[in-house]
């Protein structure tokens, strides 16, 4: 399989050529998401050769029993899993009765997919010659409605090329799914009516266990030659799959096509006796519009999302669709509207993780749906670790944690811990202190404190308690210490004093106890709310300053560097270089302990806590840590390359950062990490959006204030994005030479460029 | 359930009175071994309350596909375990065609079991009411043959109490057993014939992907009224099922019993063709023998197994009891005649840890074959290690390792790595110090030097050049480490300079060079066919001995003891007498990161390499690391009570020594681990013995002669055990004033006692 068979287009992910090898990555590369629902690329008919199957309804999930080798004590009973939802876009296809089945034809040619992104909408043409040897022309149109986010809608077109048939179309509805990431072959739904209304059908089914019911449903018109035929379907069922039946005879060249219109209803948005009647609505509403109307619609939705969040490119089209593809896949996982909801590092696009949340939410998504979104957006990614709290109690207290402390799972759907595997499950606490960061950042950017005597505050001293416990003093440091955890960089285990775990400890104790005394002087009656409900006391309060104060943090006099932990230099510190190739990637070609005692970096780990604290260090020390740790890193974690990238803009070094640039951006389209049948990488794709806007135009956020330091790689003629900055819309576009603003509104705004200050008047293009 | 419900008894464990909630512990404790097969006491006839079926053929295993929850790079791909077999244990009875079954009796009184250790049988008793109310008496007699080793017998027999009626026994063989323990639910026997002539019936099957054939067989008597009848039985089969029926009407009063004799022939010491015909011969054997001469000629191989290994202990009973019960378990399992097999920790009681081979052979198992048979015994253990060489380097290359390093596996049947559990599997490596111990340790007591020259050298030397490759250059400590460990305590996991792990580093290079020496000088054509086979060059043994001499080891100046690794001492020193009850066993209480931050101790570690090299370090060092380390020490492992009764008694701590004596000697008749249904602790019943004759008896070899320490507990008035010392056999008694010693044989001895040199005369008692 060639892995860079992804055509270079600025607006459209483009496959030209039918290739079975390359199926199950175009899956993964054309699937298609409107923040509520979502699909991998599967072929709307029959398919029979190598294929993963995948339909994703957002936060509707299964606990499936939690499978391991060898117990631990503290592992969670459950791994809650986003699940294979029932299918609604299959259409079974006959030509005199054969079926149409890319697998089987005796030949396929001008086969071409086209995922637009500026538009919102996916294309498969081909055609092929079937094995009782007719030849037919067929295209399939997708996409899942912005507007009405329970609806997607399919056009499937056929032109018989060579002779005249009876063509048959059987939309259908299928809820005899099952997942490929399945621990014991649970049965995940079950099925409780499969009904049919004239063109309509409708599965009920819920999830087992959780119990969200659902009604997955279909409508479907047959148009011939142009026009729409009132035809009453054939009807068929079974226990977990109704179809419809159409057949036509048609003429060579006449075009004949179904339009068939699908979705679901959820229990979680209606009353749980009235699903169907909400698909009817649904359908009502899709059909007094008509495909190409909501077609229509669709584009102009997504026209109004690029409006605020594209990046434009100009001299790279590879890099520039590489941005896009990203900035498209973060909007179609999530939209901000359903704080029950949150990112998962697949999106819809597989099982894998289980569709559930990690760090990487507060640590990479959160930057760009502020800036992209309006602000309320990353609240309600805010709100949802808050309305987890409790849970995160529970959690820690399962562990042993007493008296609140609180630690939030690795992954999650509902609050609870899903993940089993002891050195991340219990040891890699640091998504704690990116969660307390995360509530720092917003408030940073968006000026909006109210967050925190609302709900942050009880998460910062769930946290705080949390570090303050997990610290231990050492007689021998005559510090206090924090043992046995794995920090960002998962190739050390049940490591000491992870540096950065130790700085965020810190950080978070402080932080709550700026917050305590600000929420105390500005929102007493917050204050006194809390301290009732927590019992925090000013004795606790001084043990916590006693942790933070003398926390101990490795450090190397000879190198002048903090330690990525105790043990870094007593292993053999041979740079990635000279690495042998056949050794890479470490992952695949290494036995784990091996990748252990190596100095090999997966993810950015001292420097990802240079790049949340910045201007906590002068830049003389992030150029030597950088100068001494990316040398072992080897970028094998999605979460990598965008702070390295970040962190090379800074120090001047465009080379290396445009090389972190395109690995980051363009990871799934060019699979660097041969893997990508599985789903996208969805939450480092925000990572993408960081290295241009945060590394390559140095965006940052001082004293309530935008600020930029742009560079720009020497093969781009520009490029330019929009902020969001407290309800202000700024554009900045940045070429070799300036740099320009354009500000929308009424309103001046300050802003440094290079460290000095410069006044933007708005609708005035600023070049600087 | 009463845990000490196992009466007190010198030669028997009885169980008086049925509870349903014993009866899985108590089909571990009264499990039956001949070291070829073995069974758990299951009943033979139906139960259908809660029970735990095994029965087990010594070296028939399946490779169960490995299960983890994440996969990591090194992992094996199969775990072979010890396979439920298939049973010829069963009999159904039927009294007026009611089935007799005690989990339905209305009711079951005097119910009594003993297992008979002097003589080697199994005995259960009881009265049963059924549920028609028919009153009987039932006594069976069950034991696994020590001279026809294919063969085991039943007698079962039924006295009706109240009236007469019809009583039906169908002695059957079934195939169709699964395992509790499997990963997949795979099917792991495949049955190919079931067949049936006359009283005989066979069952062939093969285990799946291994292809052990089996023939399982059995042939049945009716007797009644004491006389022989002459019945064919009626036959029924099924596909993995053959039963005959016996029907016969008996008056009140009148005894009826059913003589079954069966077992299992393999194709591992027949011909496949023949297991048939083999099993005919057995069967033979056993007919013209009769069950009650096969029953006294079990009693002489039992008498001649204790004449010995018995060890005695007067005025203790349950002390006696427990040591009793050790050695009859260890000669069960393993007898030493095919160094094909070995000693799995369950043995033949249970499906846990697969019944492969651990380090505790090496480690705690050959001392005591060394000195309770010949020693061709422990050669056939260490000659198992040899046979599997290349499969050490095979893993070791897995790893990354190179040039014929060997490490052996952590668990194993054919010597492939069966363990899965990244921490353990990787990186408990210690296991390849203590098979380097074991040849050490095994010329020092046998003086044997051959297994070195012609099998150990090679062995040595794969696993100096693992150790080798394993230490790295620390530049930060000027020395070697060891990175990534996991020592004897598992409370720890990747750890750094595990002490322990680097001691036997060092040793087994310098050892390892010695023998080279040795061989070369001594046996200059073995020398020239290993460094031929293995290719060893000065060069490399020079880069061994740098290795070796700049080891580094953690050392605590503060507390003048080495640290058990590199962290140590940066944990929380609380002791465990300061732990709450609630809280142990910590390992079913706390979550797994809170152990492994937690100084606690599963089993010895450091001192365990003081009892591996006691002579390597002045007593007061013991004293003080037994100070420091005891402490923090919870014995969560079997096998850490033995090395600490050694220890205490060395440091004559006897109140202390006999604690640990009596945990380690009763740990499954009184269950401390709670655990007992699964099975028993097999591998460290010989560090029980070890316990005695090592701890109390102060035995050790020293310059080719026994030295003797003897110290009693003060409850105890004598106890004696014997010694098989290069084939001269002394039997030792210690009482509270005197030791006294009595050689056998001829020649006269030379032995030390408290230091002093005492000259021994054959047949005559000593007492000094």
């Amino acid at each position: 399989m060639n892995q860079e068979y992804i055509k270079a287009d600025v607006w459209s992910i483009i496959e030209e050529g039918y290739d079975q090898e390359t199926v199950k990555s175009s899956e993964s590369l054309f699937s298609l998401g409107n923040g509520a629902m979502g699909q991998r690329a599967n072929f709307e008919e029959r398919y029979t050769g190598p294929t993963f199957q995948g339909s994703y309804i957002a936060g509707v999930y299964y606990p499936d029993k939690t499978r391991v080798g060898w117990w631990k004590n503290g592992y969670p009973e459950y791994f809650a899993k986003v699940l294979n939802a029932p299918n609604w876009i299959g259409i079974d296809v006959l030509i005199n009765n054969e079926p149409l089945d890319l697998f089987t034809c005796s030949s396929v040619t001008d086969f071409r997919r086209e995922l637009n992104m500026k538009e919102g909408w996916y294309k498969r043409k081909f055609k092929a010659t079937l094995p009782n040897s007719i030849k037919v022309q067929v295209e399939i149109t997708r996409f899942l409605s912005l507007d009405l986010n329970e609806l997607g809608a399919i056009d499937y077109n056929i032109t018989l090329l060579d002779q005249d048939a009876e063509v048959t179309f059987i939309p259908y509805l299928d809820s005899g799914i099952t997942n490929e990431d399945s621990n014991w072959d649970d049965k995940f739904w079950n099925t409780t009516a499969v009904d049919s209304k004239g063109s309509r059908a409708y599965i009920e089914a819920h999830t087992m266990k959780t119990n969200f019911k659902t009604c997955t449903f279909m409508h479907a018109e047959l148009y011939h030659a142009g026009k729409k035929l009132n035809v009453a379907p054939g009807l068929s069922k079974k226990d977990t799959w109704v179809g419809h039946t159409y057949t036509q005879k048609v003429k060579q060249g006449e075009p004949i096509s179904l339009h068939k219109f699908g979705g679901y209803t959820v229990s979680r948005y209606h009353k749980t006796g009235s699903l169907v009647e909400a698909a009817d609505s649904v359908l009502d509403q899709a059909l007094e519009l008509g495909f190409d109307v909501l077609l229509e619609k669709q584009k102009k939705a997504w026209a109004s999302i690029w409006q605020m969040s594209d990046i434009t490119i100009d001299g790279d089209i590879k890099a520039q669709q590489g941005i896009r593809f990203n900035i498209f896949q973060l909007n179609q996982t999530y939209l901000g509207t359903d704080s029950r909801l949150n990112i998962g590092p697949k999106g819809f696009t597989g099982e894998k993780y289980g569709g559930s949340t990690y760090w990487d939410t507060e640590a990479y998504c959160i930057p760009f749906y502020m800036a992209t979104k309006d602000q309320k957006v990353a609240r309600n990614l805010l709100k949802y670790r808050y309305a987890h709290l409790e849970k995160a109690i529970e959690n820690a207290r399962k562990l042993g944690f007493k008296n609140g402390a609180a630690l939030y799972p690795m992954v999650t759907m509902n609050g609870e811990e899903c993940h089993n595997e002891w050195e991340i499950t219990f040891e890699e606490i640091h998504r704690n202190g990116a969660i307390a960061f995360a509530i720092f950042n917003y408030y940073r950017f968006t000026g909006d404190y109210s967050y925190i005597p609302e709900m942050g505050l009880e998460v910062l001293i769930g946290i705080a308690r949390f570090w303050y416990q997990r610290a231990n003093y050492s007689e021998a440091k005559n510090k206090y210490v924090i043992l046995g955890v794995t920090g960002p960089n998962e190739y050390e285990n049940n490591v000491n004093n992870n540096w950065y775990t130790n700085y965020l400890a810190k950080w978070c104790i402080e932080y709550t106890l700026e917050q305590l005394q600000k929420v105390k002087d500005g929102y007493p009656d917050d204050y006194q709310r809390i301290i009732g409900h927590t019992q925090l006391t000013s004795n606790e309060t001084d043990k916590w300053k006693g942790v933070a104060k003398n926390m101990y943090f490795p450090y190397s006099e000879k190198y002048g560097v903090y330690l990525q932990q105790d043990g870094f230099l007593d292993k053999e510190l041979i740079t990635v270089e000279h690495l042998d190739k056949l050794d890479r990637p470490i992952n695949q070609k290494w036995s784990w302990d091996r990748i252990l005692r190596s100095p090999y970096i997966k993810q950015a780990d001292v420097l990802q806590c240079f790049y949340f604290f910045e201007d906590h260090f002068p830049l003389e020390d992030l150029q030597k840590h950088f100068d001494f740790y990316e040398p072992f890193t080897v970028h094998e974690s999605s979460l990598s390359p965008c702070v390295h990238s970040i962190q090379a803009a800074k120090l001047d070094r465009m080379d290396q950062a445009y090389r972190f640039y395109l690995r980051t951006s363009r990871l799934d389209l060019d699979d660097y990490n041969k893997e990508v049948e599985e789903g996208l990488h969805i939450t480092s794709m925000a990572g993408t959006w960081m290295s241009i806007v945060e590394g390559f135009g140095g965006l940052r956020v001082i004293d309530d204030k935008l600020s930029f330091t742009p560079r720009i790689p020497k093969n781009w003629k520009s490029y330019s994005f929009k902020i969001n900055f407290r309800n202000r819309i700024l554009k900045v576009t940045v070429t070799a030479t300036d740099t320009l603003f354009n500000l929308e509104g009424r309103e001046q705004m300050s802003i440094r460029l290079n460290g000095k200050r410069l006044e933007l008047n708005p609708n005035e293009e600023i070049s600087a």
